[in-house]
C-alpha cells in the first residue's frame, strides 16, 4: 500500500563515503567479501543485468492490470497463478500458500446530504478519456474502507481537518464537540486507519474521509487525464484496520490464518473498526463542506476548494451508511525458492504484493514487475549453472492492500523456521521515476549504499547513489528545508553516504522486522514520477502508469539491478555484510532526539501553565469568539535516560570494535574454516533479534522490536525507540524510563553478540 | 495606507515591566514627571477621557464616508472644510495649508484576454446588498494604481506568484523570462509598488495585480456581505509611487509642493513607475490565469482558485490599457494648533490622514476620527481653561493614499522649524477591534508602554498592556510561531514590557522620522477587526467598519485614550520622557541579526558553490523539466563589523548612566532651574536628529535615518541599520563596511548628546 507520497524517509547516520570506493573509484571489495570473491560476484552481477528487459516488465504490468484485482477478485486469481506459472517457467521451485483472512467487502455505500438541502454522492469513479479500463466500473468495488463498521447512521457535520489529535485540541478549544456527530475528514498528515479511529474515540458516529484537490488534485498538479493528479470524481479507498495494534487477519493474531487455525469472534477483533467510514472524492465533499457554517477554520485546515471553509458543527445534516459482506476470503502468497548450494537453510527473502485497490498499476504492480525480473534473471543465470551460496526465496504477496493480510499470515505460520533461518527480507512496493529511497535495518546501510554505487541511473547515467546524494545537497539549499535536510545534507556533503530511513508499518516489511526481528529493507525509486495523485484509485492504471509514473519501465529495471545486487550480495557473502556503525550513530541520534522531546515538552509545558495561571489565554483571545483555554498537562520531569546513554557508549565501542575486526579480516581474504564462518553468519544472522523484547510495546505486544515501529498515533510513520517516545509524547514518565531500560537491554544483548563475533573475526585459525 | 494586516510589527527591547508600577499597583511616576506633577497629570487625564463619546466618532465616520473621498474629489473637500470646522468650534487655532501635487486619475482602464478565447475583466465593484454607499459607483474613480504609467501593451501573460525577487530567480531557474511579456502578480509579500517596479527591471511591458481569494477572499473567510473578506469583485487599489526612494510629490523633491515651487517635468520624476500596471479582482483574474500553460508553479505560489496554477508564458495573451490624467490637484491639509502655556516653541505633533480610496472608513477614517476625539476633548479642557505646556499641533493630512503627498509636502514646506520645534510626531491610521500595536523611536518605548498601562481594554476590561503582553506570551506558544516571536514571548513572560517595532513607510511619520529625525510614533489597534479584506476597496466603507471594524466604537476610544497620553505627557513633562536603554537593547538586536546575516549568507554561499562547482543541480533535477542551475553569487567575506559593535559598547554605557540619572532626578523631584530644564530639553528633543547622515541611504539621499527606513526591495516593511543590511543583502561589501561607520558615528553623536544630557541631569542646583 505504501505512503501515496514518498518522500526520502531519511533518518540519521552515516557510513564514510570513501568506505565505499578503492582510490581508482571501483568497489575496494564489496562489504562481506574477500577480494576474490568481490571478483566473482561483480561478474555475476553483469550476468543478471543482462537478463533485464523493460518491455518484460511493461507487458507484465499490462496484462496483470487489466482488471481489477482486488483479494477475492476473479483477476486476482489469474494474476496468483500467472505469477506461479512464471516461477516455474523461469526454473523456481514454486508454490502458492493459501490463507483464509477476514476480508469484509461493500454490499451497500451511501452518502447523502440531507440537510440544509439535499445531495446524493455519487461515490463512483467514471470512465475518463484516454484510460482504457476505467471503462471496467461495473467489475471494480465501489470505493469504500476495508474494515469499516456496518451502519447506518445520520447526524450533523463536522470538519475535524486531518482528524490527528492536534486537530481535537483544536476544535476543543473552540468549543466544538463531535459527540453524535459525523466527522467529514481531509486525507493527509497521518495514516487513513486513525482518523475514524480518533473521531470513535472522540465520540463520533460516523467519519467520512476525502480527497482535498489542495494535496493531490487540482490545486497540486494538472488533474487526470489533463495531467496525472485527482480528477474531481477520483476516491482513494484503503484500509482502516488498526495494524499499529497488530496487522494481517483480524481474527488469528500471531498465529497463520490457515483453514484450521483457531479464529477470534468478529466482535472480539481488536483492530476492526467500531463506526462506519467511507472515501469520498472533492465532487462529492464540496456540497457537504458548502453547507457547513460556524467559525472558520485556521489557516493551516484549509483546503484548495473554492469556498470558505467552516468548522459546522451543521446546519449540514448527513446520512452515512456502510453494509459488508463478512466473509472469509483466499489470499493466495506465491512463494518461489531456489535452494542455496552452500547454506541452504541460510535464506534471503525478497517480497512484493500483487493485489491492488482496483487495477493496481502503480501500487503494486510496478514493484511486483521489477520482482519478477528479478526472478526470471536469476533463473536464467540457473539454467546456465549458476547457483546461489544461500537460499532464495521470492515472495509474490495477496492480501497486502487490506491490512498487510498475506505477508503476516505467512510469517506468522512460518515463525519458527523464520526466526532461524532468515538472514534478510527485503521488500518493495510501488515504484516510479525518480530517486532510490531505502529504508531498514542500519547495520545493512553499507550494504544498501553499495548497490547504489553500482547502479546507473537511468536518466543522468550518473550512479544512483550520486545522483541520491545530489539531491539530498541541493534540497538542504532551499529556503523551506527542514533541520533534519539541512542537517543531512551538510553531512552528506561532507563525505557521508545516504542515511536508510527507519521502517514504519507501511508494506510487507512490517511483520518481518517487527514482530520476528528479521534485518529488513524496503526499496524503491520515486520523487519525479506523478503516480501520487490517483493512489488507491481506478485511475492507477497502466495508461496512467505508462504517461506519468514510469514511462519506459527504466526505473523498473533500476529497481531490479539494485534489489537484485542486495538479494545476490546478501546470499553470496562470505560473511553477513553488517557493518555496524550506521547502527549504532543512528540510535545515537535517535537518543538526542529523544533528550531535545523531553526538554522541548518541558518547557512548552512551563510556558503554557503561565498562560493557564495568570489566565492569559482569556486576554488574548477575541471575546466574540468562542476559545476555550487549553488542557492542563502534566509538568514534564527530567527522565532517567542513564540506562539509554550508558548502552550508547558501549554501543559505540562494540560497533566500531565489530566493524575494524570486519575490515581487517575482510583485508587478509576472510579465511576461516567453515565451523568458525558458520558461527559467525549465525550469530549476525540472529542479531536483528536480540532487538525483540518478548514483551512487545504497551497495548500492542505484536510489536517486539525496540529500536523500529510504526506510531500509534501517526501510523505508517516510524517511530524510532518507540516504547520510549511514544511514553514521553503521552506523558507516561514511568514507560519512559521503563523502556530507556528495555532499549539498554537490548542494546547490551546486541552488543554481546557484536562482541562475540567480533572476537571471532579477530582470532585467526 | 497602512499595511492591509497589520501585525504587532514587533522588533525587538524591553523596558523592565516593575519600572511602570510601583509597589502598590498604581504608576509609581510618570516618565518625565516628578511626583507631584504625575499627579496633576492624572487628573487631567481623567477630564481628557471624560469627554470622549464613541457615538461622536461613530456620526463623523458616518459623515466623512458617505461618498467618495479621493484627492480632488468634492467630497475630500468637503471633509477638509469639515474638520477646519471643528477645530475652530472646539477652539483651536486651524488652517488648511495647500499643496498643489501631481496626482494622475485615470481615463481609461483595460484588461482583456485575447487569446486563446476572449474575455474582458469587468474592473469595477459593483453594489452589495446591505452595504448603502456601494451603490454609488458613478460617482468612484475605477479601480487603478496611482502612479501607473500610460500605456496600451496586448502580449503573452506570465504569472510571477508575488513579483519579488526570489520568484525572479524562481522563473530563471525554471527557464521563464518576462521580457517584452505582461506579468500577472498576486497581492503580498511586499509591497505592491515593487510589484511593477520589478516587473519592469525585468523588461515585463505591463503588469496587472490581482487579489488571490487565498489570502484575503474566500479562502481566508467568509466573502462580503455574508462575511468581512473580499468579494469576488472586490479590488485593491493603491499607489505604485516609488516612495522608497523618497515620498511626497514626485515634482518636489525636498522642498515642498507649493505654487510656485520649482518642479521637475513629469519625465525626470524618478518615482514615477515606467509601464502600465492595473489591480483587479479574482473573478477577473480566474479566466486570465486559467488559460495559462506550461510547468505547475511551487507549492507556495498557489491561491484558493478552483485551478491548476502555471507559470505561462500563455498561450494566455493579454491587452492591457491605461490612460490618465496628469494634472495637479489641490491638497489640503488641516492644521489645528494650541499654544502651550510654558513652552510655546516645543511642538508635539499628532497626524492622521483623511483622504481615503474610495469611501475610507477603516483605512483611514477609522483613524481620523479618534484624532478628531481627541482634539475635541482637549478644546474642551481647554475651555474650561487648561492649557498645554508644550504646544499641541493636531495635523489631519490630506493625500497620504497616492503617496504620503500631504503629509511630506508640509514637512518639507516646514523643515527648518520643526526640526527646531517638534519633540514628537504621533501618528496613526486605520484603527480596529484588537490589540495595541506601536512602532517607532525606541527612546519613547517607556512613554509608550505606560500610556497603555493606564488604559482600560473595552472588552477585557484589562488594561491594553496586559492584553498586549498576554498576546505575545500565548502567541509565543503557538506551535507554528517564528523564532522571533518566541524570543519576545519568553522576555515579555520573564518580566520584560512589549517592544516597539521599526518604523517602516507605511502611512505619514516617514518624512518626520526618515527625513527630518524627529522622534516619531506610530499606534492603532487591530489584530481582531476583519477590514483586511476590503483594504482599499468600495468596500471599505461605514456599514462594513461598523459590522466587522470596531461596531460600538468602542477601540476608537480606546485609540484617542492612548494617543491623548501619549500627547499630554510630551506636552506636560518635566523633563522629556526619553529612557534610552530600550534604544540600546534594539540596536545591539539589530546588530546581532547583521552579524547573523552575514553568517549565515556565508554558509549558504558556500553549499550553492558545492552544488554548482560539483554540477550537482543537474544530478538533482528532473531531466524531463526546465531547470536551469542558480546563478553563481560572490562569496561573503568577513565583514568589519568592529565600529559598529565598539559604537554599541559605548552606546550601552551611555544610556545606562542617563537612564540612572534620569531616574535619580526623577526621584528627587526634578528640580532645576529653567534654565537647566530647557537645555536638558533642548538635547533631548534634537536627540533623534543625531541619527541622520545628511549624505542619506545609497540610491536615496531623501532617506537620512540610520537606524530605521521601509526597504528598497521590500517597500512598507522596516530595514533596521538600512545602510549596513541592505548593503549585505545586495552583496555591496564595501557599503557594508562604510555604513558600518557612518552607523557607529551617528550613535557617537547619540552619545555624545546623552552623555551632556545625563552630565545635566546629576549636577544638582
Amino acid at each position: 500500500m505504501r505512503s501515496a507520497i514518498s518522500p526520502l524517509f531519511l533518518s540519521s547516520i552515516f557510513a564514510s563515503w570513501a568506505l565505499l570506493r578503492a582510490a581508482d573509484g571501483g568497489p575496494q571489495s564489496l562489504a562481506g567479501f574477500a577480494t576474490e570473491s568481490t571478483k566473482a560476484q561483480l561478474a555475476v552481477e553483469q550476468r543478471f543485468d543482462a537478463q533485464l528487459r523493460a518491455d518484460d516488465q511493461k507487458e507484465w504490468m499490462e496484462q496483470m492490470a487489466s482488471a481489477p484485482n482486488h483479494v477475492g477478485s476473479p483477476h486476482d486469481k489469474v494474476n496468483a497463478e500467472f505469477l506461479l506459472a512464471k516461477y516455474k517457467e523461469w526454473g523456481w521451485d514454486a508454490r502458492v500458500e493459501e490463507f483464509e483472512v477476514l476480508y469484509p467487502t461493500p454490499k451497500k455505500t451511501v452518502v447523502e446530504l440531507v440537510a440544509p438541502q439535499k445531495f446524493a454522492a455519487k461515490l463512483q469513479e467514471p470512465a475518463v478519456a484516454g484510460d482504457r479500463t476505467s471503462t471496467q466500473v461495473a467489475d471494480e468495488l465501489p470505493p469504500y474502507h476495508a474494515f469499516a463498521a456496518d451502519g447506518d447512521v445520520t447526524a450533523e457535520l463536522v470538519y475535524v481537518n486531518q482528524g490527528m489529535p492536534d486537530d481535537y485540541k483544536e476544535l476543543a478549544q473552540n468549543g466544538i464537540d463531535v459527540k453524535g456527530r459525523i466527522v467529514i475528514v481531509r486525507y493527509g498528515g497521518g495514516w487513513r486507519g486513525l482518523k475514524p479511529k480518533f473521531a470513535y474515540e472522540h465520540g463520533a458516529v460516523g467519519c467520512i474521509i476525502y480527497s482535498d484537490p489542495r494535496d493531490d488534485g487540482y490545486g497540486a498538479g494538472d488533474a487526470y487525464p489533463k495531467g496525472a493528479f485527482r480528477p474531481a470524481d477520483g476516491v482513494q479507498r484503503g484500509s482502516v484496520l488498526d495494524m499499529p495494534v497488530y496487522p494481517g487477519d483480524p481474527l488469528t493474531p500471531d498465529v497463520g490464518a490457515t483453514k484450521e487455525a483457531k479464529r477470534l469472534a468478529i466482535k472480539d477483533a481488536r483492530t476492526i473498526l467500531k463506526i462506519p467510514v467511507l472515501p469520498i472524492s472533492h465532487a462529492d465533499a464540496l456540497p457537504l463542506l458548502a453547507a457547513l457554517d460556524g467559525e472558520v477554520v485556521p489557516e493551516k485546515w484549509r483546503g484548495a476548494l473554492p469556498i470558505t471553509y467552516h468548522f459546522g458543527p451543521g446546519p449540514a445534516k448527513v446520512h452515512l451508511s456502510v453494509q459488508s459482506e463478512w466473509t472469509l476470503k483466499t489470499a493466495r502468497d506465491v512463494i518461489a525458492v531456489m535452494k542455496g548450494s552452500e547454506h541452504p537453510d541460510e535464506w534471503v527473502l525478497r517480497g512484493n504484493h500483487f493485489d491492488g485497490w482496483v487495477f493496481g498499476a502503480s501500487d503494486p504492480l510496478s514493484g511486483q514487475v521489477a520482482l519478477m525480473a528479478e526472478a526470471k534473471a536469476i533463473g536464467a543465470l540457473a539454467r546456465d549453472g549458476w547457483r546461489p551460496k544461500r537460499t532464495l526465496v521470492y515472495c509474490s504477496w495477496d492480501a497486502e492492500e487490506p491490512g498487510l493480510l498475506g505477508s503476516t499470515e505467512w510469517a506468522e505460520a512460518h515463525a519458527a523456521e523464520l526466526q532461524q533461518k532468515a538472514v534478510l527480507y527485503l521488500n518493495s512496493d510501488g515504484n516510479e521515476r525518480g530517486f532510490l529511497h531505502a529504508s531498514g535495518s542500519h547495520a545493512l546501510q553499507t550494504l544498501v549504499n553499495q548497490a547504489a554505487d553500482s547502479v546507473i541511473d537511468p536518466q543522468t547515467k550518473a550512479t544512483v547513489l550520486k545522483r541520491q546524494r545530489a539531491k539530498l545537497i541541493v534540497g538542504a539549499t532551499a529556503s523551506d528545508t527542514s533541520e533534519e535536510m539541512k542537517r543531512i545534507g551538510k553531512l552528506v556533503a561532507a563525505g557521508g553516504t545516504p542515511p536508510l530511513g527507519a521502517l514504519g508499518a507501511g508494506s510487507d516489511y512490517t511483520a518481518f522486522i517487527d514482530h520476528l526481528g528479521i534485518a529488513s529493507l524496503n526499496i524503491g525509486f520515486g520523487g519525479e514520477g506523478d503516480t501520487g495523485g490517483v493512489y488507491h484509485s481506478a485511475y492507477d492504471s497502466f495508461d496512467h502508469f505508462t504517461r506519468f509514473g514510469d514511462p519506459g519501465f527504466a526505473y523498473g529495471v533500476a529497481l531490479s539491478q539494485t534489489a537484485g545486487r542486495v538479494m545476490l550480495r546478501m546470499a553470496n557473502a562470505d560473511v553477513l555484510p553488517h557493518m555496524t556503525d550506521s547502527f549504532h550513530e543512528t540510535v545515537a541520534q535517535y537518543a538526542t532526539e529523544l533528550h531535545k522531546l523531553a526538554d522541548t515538552m518541558r518547557e512548552n509545558t512551563e510556558q503554557m501553565h503561565r498562560v493557564l495561571d495568570e489566565k492569559l489565554h482569556a486576554l488574548a483571545a477575541d471575546p466574540t469568539k468562542t476559545s476555550r483555554p487549553p488542557e492542563r498537562e502534566a509538568a514534564v520531569p527530567v527522565l532517567n535516560f542513564a540506562p539509554l546513554d550508558n548502552a550508547l557508549l558501549r554501543l559505540k565501542k562494540s560497533t566500531r570494535t565489530f566493524d575494524d575486526a570486519m575490515t581487517t579480516a575482510q583485508k587478509t581474504g576472510l579465511k576461516f574454516d567453515a565451523a568458525k564462518r558458520t558461527g559467525i553468519n549465525a550469530t549476525l544472522r540472529a542479531l536483528e533479534q536480540t532487538l525483540l523484547d518478548p514483551a512487545g510495546l504497551p497495548g500492542r505486544d505484536w510489536f517486539r522490536h525496540m529500536i523500529y515501529a510504526p506510531g500509534l498515533k501517526t501510523g505508517y510513520g516510524a517511530k524510532t525507540l518507540p516504547g520510549i517516545r511514544e511514553a514521553i509524547e503521552d506523558r507516561r514518565w514511568q514507560d519512559a524510563e521503563k523502556f530507556s531500560v528495555a532499549v539498554a537491554n537490548a542494546l547490551g544483548r546486541y552488543c554481546d553478540a557484536l562482541d562475540n563475533a567480533g572476537a571471532a573475526l579477530k582470532s585467526r585459525n
